[in-house]
């Protein structure tokens, strides 16, 4: 499994990462899952993959071969960040569809999601979620954040922190708890934690951090949350015995 | 879908139940899903459902059924809490089982799951897990806890938080949180809300709350809970920049 997140606020932008794949519970290996193009000066694009690792790793190498060949669609030769997002969707669906047989069935779940974030040009940055199907979306002002992979246990705290004037530190802050939470509820998805910030029009990849299981800044945000979450419990307003009366048997 | 949870702790048991049952997303009603028994003086038990409207109350109705004719066993012949659960997965497989084929096959899914919690004469307060299978497990010191249904959303929040010697009245404001995340989170839970607090020992059923969607409490621990939440990332600490580094393109 995997959890990636991409926030696209005023600012800029946040993605995280973990790193954990796995075949099965008893093959588990470390792949990093954020990945930046080498692209021309006017344009900064990483993307964040999801599921089955042959079908994103066949989809990277192709994105780049097409860069390298000077293809007439590549990741330089698109104006906009959902263009980019229609051609890695149209690149996803092709590899996966190697691995059907002539009845459009396949022997094992061949589907990847992808998140496109960067910025392009004059365009404002921007983040799009490629579905297996080829199609994506993009964020919204009231939901101004994308998951891919294991997205449940962490998606409350974004849905109450996250608005589109977060300041990145905070968001970036936000989005490591959320990645903390995932990672504690579920052992399918692991550490180490890459995160980028990006700052809208510095078109400079240079806040990036890549987080060990034992990274002290980690060790110390996870102990800090937890002693907030527990003085917060204690500070939430009792309860009204008011509201309380018998619970009758109806069996 | 559904979401309950029942803490099981030193000084007693939270329980906890949302009421929203849907086939299909564009047909959604209003269901308790938080059932007491009525018992003898020596005990109390409590259920709480998700699955299969229909196998839930045919199971609901053969458990009071067994007991009003006072069959071999019932729920008030069972010395442990650990039998009534072993008896609740057989009528739970014996009510599914009404709806296979020869070949063992459904037409559609009536699996259920259930928990059952409470006290049991000199025994000490439970609460156990029924699976759809019919087998079933209870809670540990290390996690005190046990869910149904859409258990994801809000479990970090618990297992953050929920320890054996967390007060009864922190433990249930704890998993109010946990609840109001679910909620917000999926629109196949929502209210209202049932909880139920039992002090060990006192087999009482009479702190019993229900809170509907605009109730004041329950507004009021949902603010309380995000403004202490913002103030909580705000002190957390700050990304040392020392970690920070160039993200290598690899594309």
């Amino acid at each position: 499994m995997t959890y990636c997140i991409a926030a696209s606020l005023n600012e800029g932008l946040v993605l995280v990462s973990d790193s954990r794949t796995n075949a099965g519970i008893d093959n588990v290996s470390t792949y990093g899952k954020m990945h930046a193009f080498e692209t021309n000066a006017d344009r900064k694009i990483v993307l964040l993959s999801a599921g089955n690792l042959a079908t994103t790793q066949a989809v990277l190498e192709q994105l780049k071969r097409d860069k390298l060949k000077d293809a007439k669609i590549n990741i330089n030769s698109v104006d906009y960040l959902s263009d980019a997002a229609n051609y890695l969707g149209q690149v996803s669906l092709e590899k996966q569809k190697q691995h059907l047989d002539t009845e459009g069935q396949s022997a094992f779940n061949p589907s990847a999601t992808f998140i496109i974030a960067g910025q392009i040009g004059n365009e404002p940055p921007g983040a799009y979620m490629v579905y297996a199907e080829g199609n994506s979306i993009t964020t919204s002002p009231h939901t101004p954040f994308l998951q891919i992979g294991e997205i449940k246990y962490g998606k409350p705290v974004l849905d109450r922190f996250l608005k589109l004037d977060t300041p990145l530190d905070e968001a970036a802050r936000c989005c490591l708890v959320s990645m903390d939470s995932t990672i504690r509820s579920n052992a399918s998805v692991g550490p180490p934690v890459e995160m980028l910030i990006y700052r809208k029009d510095s078109f400079r990849l240079d806040e990036y951090y890549c987080f060990e299981a034992e990274n002290p800044y980690m060790v110390n945000l996870r102990k800090s949350w937890e002693s907030t979450l527990r003085e917060a419990f204690a500070k939430l307003p009792p309860l009204m015995s008011q509201y309380a009366k018998p619970l009758e048997p109806d069996l």
